[in-house]
This record gives structure tokens, sequence and C-alpha cells, in this order.
């Protein structure tokens, strides 16, 4: 057998190439389907092979057993075949090295974020330690005491789980207060929680286009994946319109009649590359066309307007400032979008997400929705704790400004040193790279070199050809650990050399950067605003807990 | 204008049947459209104004500012005409008025259960106490100490959330030792952990169909929803098999060519009847035909198996229970299983969702699956709450006996008051009631005059005309507390005349209930196996944890 295999190494180039086991092991289903095919020995056999199998044997009916109830069906009799069954490992192996060989196979960090000392972390053993730049708990609000005691405390009186569906015995005073508080954060009648807002986009996207006929959603070409997931899901016509164009949307908008119903879906802060959607411009062309407006804020709650409710609150910046809870005594920009869609995983440091709007319309999704109505509702100590967040977040604008201060200086201090970040008007810190296998190994020389965590990012997540490093400082992100991370990244640069703002420009820009027809917008938050304190919000900041009322969701029965 | 208003309500018929205020308020927007049009003053005017409507102004291109990068699409003016928008509010409540006309209408009952004295909880108030006697916190995990402590221990050392999806951040060891616990429990290579279980059905079905080209899904029709949306989104042929019947699933695999990808999709246990599956005959079949099998074993895990790995565990219980955490030395109906989906929800009493089986599929839906990739992760502390629950149930076989013991007290006793149970091998107890406004007076009654709270179980969750208390007994629902739940069942049955066995019976049987059709099936725990003791488990029946292993999901990359 020995000398079989040696004597074969030799004769077949195939053999040959691949000589040691673990290459041999490497080899996926259809690359060694493709060699065998032209191999003088076993070309023949496999095509022999394939001809038994897509001739099966004359149809007939079924065996005994199954012959009691048919209908006449024509039965093929597998007994009689050398048919096999389908391959389904092959399937599961060959995909999986498609990704390997495009490197888009994804490797996970271990990565244990440490609530003590934020934004340090552990990797596999608690030595190992870490600067995290790329968390999505953008306030570190997953370390916040009040929030930390606030769930320990519900979980020594209610418990881990809520032990139901909200129908059936999940319902209880955590949800009520939690809907309470988002419905008041977004001054909305009511709000809607779900396990997450990848549910909530899908679950109130899909049934809006299945229950509403005729519906067309007008989707923004980058719109999350929950959301294009959803409107798949809806069987809606949909119009995708390029990205924040106001031109594009109107024409596809001017199509329809007026009465016809539509729903325009985009978010306000676009968190692959910090693009901010004109709101209040989108909301002027759902009036004029007669359309409801579907507003994601999941990567601006917290971070934007005086309370934290989004980019939707900043638009008024200052009349909400000044009324607190309150509505201001005209109608908003807030007031005009139809639905709000967020999460309670990243600013609001816990898990879970929601959709706020009218009594209506959330009473509905709460009556209809598969998504909401068949799941576990989110245990009471998560409750809580987003509660508790909300409440925190609306309060400290100071985070909220920090956290601007922090990203303006890693911007500013980026761009000095010749590394191509993408414009844009917000928190985010895209650096672009543009490539999968250096995206990667820029992340790997900065962890295993410099110990800072920064997440290489690639397709699906972004298009092939525009990888980058999404950078996201948060309030304790200061200038000391900021200037480390600066001498980091000049050095992986340095070291793996990495495509500067020139070498961008050079070529005719990348993602905004070099690229002559970028338009520059000013950052969200103005210098006026940065400068309020806690003193200068209206006192009447917090929701009510109303838990002695036997309502849902704002909804009175 | 008040005296016209009085003359108005004496000459219409309309506004005199609809006096008060409220009832005005109460009627929908097209139920008062249908008695608009009957009107001679208001129906005129209608049809006029439908004209309009339908008989659009010319069209025209788009105007100025639309048309800068405009196609030449045909555009309709709107300014030109008196169109108006769709009442996309008018929708909302109709839809919700058709809710409270058919008793479909749900209200929610806020349950605070309490972990220091579950099954007690409160309502509103503190001091409004109630027994709940319909969680799906089978095992009562939620209220357990050791739970509860990994729970606070982990909050307090890593945080309140996870801060970004398994990709950017959101990976780490909680997440690691979690999957290598569920791999462990099923006896599978590797697991995946997904929001919820709704999630993880949804994902791995919709993800199967469109990956693989010709994919046909045989899915019983008793599935839960979860299921039947992922099988619409995979958008693969389906064959829907009547419920847990071998003949008509084997009809209908025998028409596909053995070498045509096929799954077979079901339930172990099915929850609002109680029904268990024949899960090893569908393996049988599923080898014939060449097809995958995908087990949903929600309402199953921790409950059967004398590890609490579901009933594919308790197919072979003697030789797991021997075998412990190693797999026995033949191929197990649990090793038949391709693929196996529950929950974290109900008896491993947090929240959660997960699919368990080989190393290449984990890796496959890891890779591709949208509801995976783009979803914030568990928070830390869930995920230890839930690895901590499935150590402590595996071990603690008693848990699983009281509650079938609890459970056989309560179905015997109900059936000797004339109750009638849909019978079942299983945990459930299934009351019937055959009427959605019974049902919820059922309810009402057993919550406001005996303190006891069992949700009325109406339609979408079960068939219209089936209605049900659905009544699910934990290791804590001992006789006394069953005594007390059985004299107040007596009593409401009493009160308001619910239908007894013998009425059932004399009506041909509902449910399985009084049907002379229905073929009787042995409980799955047997007296035997209810004897065993912890001591006659296999010691070697706890995972190591395995957190210094730069794994994933039992994935080596």
């Amino acid at each position: 057998m020995e000398s079989l295999a040696r004597q074969s190494a030799k004769l077949c180039p195939f053999v040959k190439n691949h000589a040691n086991k673990s290459a041999l092991q490497s080899i996926n289903g259809s690359s060694l389907a493709n060699q065998a095919s032209m191999c003088p020995v076993m070309g023949p056999a496999l095509t022999e092979q394939k001809r038994s199998y897509t001739t099966p044997s004359k149809p007939r009916f079924a065996s005994a057993t199954a012959t009691q109830e048919v209908d006449d069906y024509e039965i093929l009799d597998h007994s009689q075949t050398q048919e096999r069954s389908f391959d389904y490992n092959g399937l599961f192996e060959d995909e999986l090295s498609k990704k390997r060989s495009d490197n888009s196979y994804r490797f996970f960090n271990n990565i244990n974020r440490l609530a003590k000392s934020f934004p340090q972390a552990h990797r596999a053993t608690e030595e190992d330690k870490v600067t995290v730049w790329c968390s999505n708990d953008y306030l570190a609000m997953s370390k916040n005491q009040q929030v930390i005691e606030t769930m320990k405390k519900t979980l020594d009186k209610y418990g881990a789980g809520a032990g139901g569906t909200r129908n059936i015995a999940g319902h209880n005073k955590h949800a009520i207060n939690l809907e309470s508080e988002l419905a008041a954060l977004h001054k909305k009648e009511a709000s809607l929680v779900f396990s997450s807002c990848y549910v909530a986009n899908d679950a109130v996207l899909s049934l809006l286009g299945q229950k509403m006929k005729d519906l067309v959603i007008f989707s923004d070409e980058l719109n999350h994946a929950s959301m294009i997931v959803g409107i798949k899901h809806s069987n809606a016509k949909k119009e995708i319109f390029k990205h924040n164009d106001l031109i594009d949307l109107e024409s596809r908008l001017s199509k329809y009649p007026k009465s016809q119903p539509k729903l325009i879906a985009f978010e306000s802060v676009y968190s692959m590359c910090g693009s901010v959607a004109p709101i209040d411009k989108i909301c002027d062309l759902a009036e004029k066309y007669g359309a409801l407006t579907f507003l994601d804020e999941v990567h601006a709650v917290g971070l934007y307007g005086p309370h934290g409710a989004g980019v939707a609150e900043h638009f008024d910046f200052e009349a909400h400032r000044k009324a607190g809870i309150a509505s201001p005594n005209y109608k908003t920009t807030l007031d005009r979008v139809d639905m709000i869609t967020a999460t309670l995983g990243k600013s609001f440091g816990t898990v879970g997400g929601y959709v706020a709007g009218s009594s209506n319309l959330i009473d509905w999704l709460r009556s209809y929705s598969p998504g909401f109505i068949f799941t576990t509702t989110l245990p009471p100590a998560v409750m809580a704790g987003a509660a508790e967040a909300i409440r925190y977040v609306r309060h400290y604008i100071k985070d909220r400004q920090l956290q601007q201060l922090n990203t303006g200086y890693v911007k500013d201090n980026l761009s000095k040193l010749g590394v191509p970040v993408m414009p844009n008007p917000s928190h985010v810190v895209p650096i672009v790279i543009g490539d999968p296998a250096k995206a990667k190994q820029a992340s790997d020389l900065l962890m295993n070199k410099h110990k800072i965590y920064v997440q290489a990012i690639n397709f699906p997540t972004v298009a092939r050809g525009e990888e980058r490093l999404r950078v996201t400082p948060t309030p304790g992100h200061n200038q000391e650990l900021s200037d480390v991370f600066l001498e980091a990244i000049d050095d992986v640069y340095k070291t793996i050399e990495l495509p500067s703002i020139q070498d961008l420009t050079n070529q005719g820009g990348l993602c905004g950067v070099g690229d002559p027809n970028y338009i520059h917008q000013d950052n969200l938050w103005t210098q006026e605003q940065l400068n309020y304190t806690e003193k200068d919000l209206n006192e009447n900041v917090f929701n009510p807990v109303i838990d002695q009322l036997e309502v849902s969701s704002g909804i009175k029965y």
C-alpha cells in the first residue's frame, strides 16, 4: 500500500502537487471533483456514475406502507437506484473554502471587556490585556454602575429570565417601564421592544409590506442588512435610491399616485461610513408624496440631540433643549418621522431593539407581528438596566460631548499623520484600507504588537474593495489613550505600507477620501452645543415611572 | 353649533344610534365610510371625491429640482391634483377593530414573577399576588441561586452588554463557553447562539433554502411560527405533511430523486398540544430518502433525556445515562438528527436561542447567516447564566422527574373533575375550551377570584375554535398548590359552564378529547426512569470550561 502510494505520487501530477497530508485535507470538494474529472483513471468512472444519477429507474407507486394514504404521485423507487444523497457537507465545505480564498472568512477575536477598567479588555487569558477601540458601546454605558446595580437588584428580586412571551406570562412592569421610557425619549405615543433591532427592522418592515396592499418601499442604498431583509420579506415593491440623494428619491416618489401607500426607509447615521441623512428634507418629500417615514437611529440614540434621542432630535436642538421631556410648540423633525427604530445594545449598553410611533401603529404591530408575538420577552434585568441607561443618558449631556471631543481629536490627528479617514459629520472614524488581507494584517499588527483592538471590517459588512478599520472613541478614550493609539496606527501604516491620503488622492479617491466631488459637511455638534452643561437642560427630563398603570407599549386597552 | 348638533342628532339615524361621544370615537374608519356612503348628504359628495382620485391629471415631467438627474420617468404632478395620501392610520384602526370584534385582540397581563417565592408573582402593585400556572420557565431555573449569582458576578466583572456583534468586539469567552456547553449537551461538534430561537429557526431555515439550489423542505403542519417564517423566507419548495404522520411524510419524500437536497423540519414536543414526534422513524425516512433533519427541541430541552438534552436523547435513555458526557458506542437518535435548535429562555431560564450540529454546518451558518452576523451579541451575564443553568440542569435529574410527577398529578385530577385535557405523552397540560371569549372569561375568573394566572391562548397561537388554557406545572407546583388550583378550575367550570369531557365526547371530540380515533401514547418518562437518582447518572457529566482556547462555536479556525 505504502509503495503504491509512493508510486502514484510519482505518476500523478495532482498528488505530486499536494504531497503533504495537510495540503490534501485542505482541498475543497468541488475543486477535487474538477481535478478528478481530468484524470485518465477517475474521469471515465465519474462520467459513468453521473449518467446513472440522472437516469432514474422507471417511476412506480410507493411501497405497501406508503400507499395506504397516498395520492397518485409519481414515486421514485429509491431502492432500485444506485442514487446517492445530496452532498450536504460538500456544499458547506465549498462555501467555506470560497470565504477563505477571497479573505472574507471571519476570525472572531475573543474580547472580554472589563467593566472596572474599560476600554480595557482581556483576551483568552486574563493577563493578556488590550485596549478596545472598536466597540459600539459608544458611551460605555455597559460599565455604568447605576445600570449594573439596577440589573443586579432586578435579578435578585425578579430572577434571570422572563419565562414567556409577552402574551403568556412574559409581560411585566419592566417591559411597561422600558416602553414608556422609549416613547418619552422619542416624544412618541408608544413603543414596542423586540429581541434586537435586527428583529425590529425585519418585523416592522415585513409586516407593513405584507398588510398594506400596493405599498412601495423607498430604501436608501446603504441601508443596514436588517432593513434590506425586512424589505425583502415584506414582498413590497422596492425602489432603492442613491445614498442620501434627495433628487433620486424624489424622482422615484413622483412616479406613483399620491394615494398609493409608500414608505421611505432610511438611517440617521450610517454606521460604516458615518454619513448622516437629511431627515428634515426627507420628511418634506414624504409629506409632498404621501409617504410614511421609517428612520433607523441605531447608531445615533444616546449620541445626538440634547437628550440623546438621536439625530432627529438634534435637528431642533434648541427647541428640545428648552422643552425637556415636553414637546416644543411647533412640529419638529422628530414629530414628522412616523416610526423610529433603534437598539438598546449600543449607547444604552444592554441588548434589544425597539420601534416608537403612534399608539395605533404600535398596537397594530403588537397585535400582528410574528417576530414580536412568538418570542420570549427580554429578561427583566436587561429591560430594567436599559431603562436606567436611557434615564441616565438623557440627563448626562457631558458624555455625548466628550464622545464628540475625543472623536474630533482622533480624526484631526489621523489626518495630520496622512491616514485616510472617510469624511463625515458624525462620531464614526472609518479608516480606509481597501483590501481585505491588508485590513486584517493591520488589525492583527495593532493587536499583537500594540495591544490595541480594532476589528478589520470586510464583506458583507462593507463592499469588497472598501475594507476598513472602524474606530469608535468613547468618553473614556481620552487624549492620553488617543496618543498611544495614534502612535500605533502610525507604526502600522509605516510597517505594512498602507495607502495614505495622498495615495488615495492620486488614484482619484476612495470612499470620499481624496475625492474631488466630495462635498464637505459640518459636524452635527456645533461648538455652541458642545459648550452646554447639564444645567442648560430643562430639568424636566425624567419620565415618571408608571408601573402602577395597566398599560403596555403606551397603549391603553 | 350646539343646536345644529342637537338637530342633526334628531334627523340622522346614524348620529342617533351613536349619540354619546365615546361611542362615536370608537367607530373605525371603514365602517364610518360605509355609513357615510348611504347618507343622502355625504353619499354624493364622497362619490365625487372618489372620481377625482382615480383620474390623475395628465402626467408630465418633474419639477426643476427633480429633473437634474432624472430618467424619463412618467411623473405625476401631485400639486395639480386634489389627491390625498393613503389613510395609514385608518388601516391600523380597521385591523385592530377586526381583532376586537373576533375576540383575538390581546390584553397583556402584567405579571412580575418573584425569584424568592416563585410560582408567586405580583401584578401591577406588589400587594396583588397571584400564583403563576402558565410560565415556560419549566424548571424555575430563572430563580435558581447559582444562575443568579453567576449573572451578578459576570455583570460586576464584564458589564451589562456585549457592545458589538460577534465579529466586531462582541465575541468573548462567555459565547465560547456557552456554545461549547450546548454542543456537549447535544453531543454535536459545534453550536451557534442567536438572539432567540425564533431568530435561530428563521435564520437557519432561510439560509438553507437560499443557498441550496432545489432544496425541498418537508414541514410538519403544526410547526411553530418561527419555522413557518423561516421556510417562507427560504424560498425553497415546501411540502407540508400531516402532523406526525409518517405515511404522509414518506409519500411526499418519495416524489423526489434521492440526490435532490431535502430537509425535514419538525419539533420534538409541540407546545400547544403536547404531542411528541417519532424522531427515530423520521430519521429512518430521512436516511432512506437522503434528507437532512432539522429538529426544534425548544419545549423539550431540560425536560427529557437523562441529562435534559431533549426528546432525541430520551429515545436512547439508558445508553446516554450510562455514557454521561461521552457518546454511546452506537449511532443514537441524537446522532442521527443533523441539526437541533432550542431556546435558552424556557428550561434554561434566561433568553436566547441556538442551533447545534456538525462543525462545517455551524461554521457555514456563522459565515453566511445575516440574522447571526448583523446583530449584537447577548450580554455576557445572560450567556454565563445560561451556561450555568445548562450545567445545573444536566446534573439534577430530580427536577425533571418532579416536573413530570406534578404534571401527572394535575392531569389525573383534572380528568377526575371531567375537565377536558388534550391527551399527550408530555409535560404540557392543554385544557380545551374551544371559544375565545369563554377562554378569556375563564382566565379572568381564575385571576380575579382565585388569584391564579393561566393565560387564555387564542389565535394566531392556536387555531380558531381550539382556544385553550395551557397549564405548565414546574417542580415547585407541589400537591398543595395543585389542590388549590384544581379547586379553582372546578369552580370556574361550574360558574361559567365550560364544556366537559362528556360534552366534547357527545359532539364527536375536539383536539383529541372524546375523539374515538385518538390513539393513546404512553408517557415519555417511564416509571423506571422516574425512579433514578443523581447517583444513577454517570458522574462524567460536566463539560470542562474551555476559555483558554481560541475557538468559537466549536470551530477551530
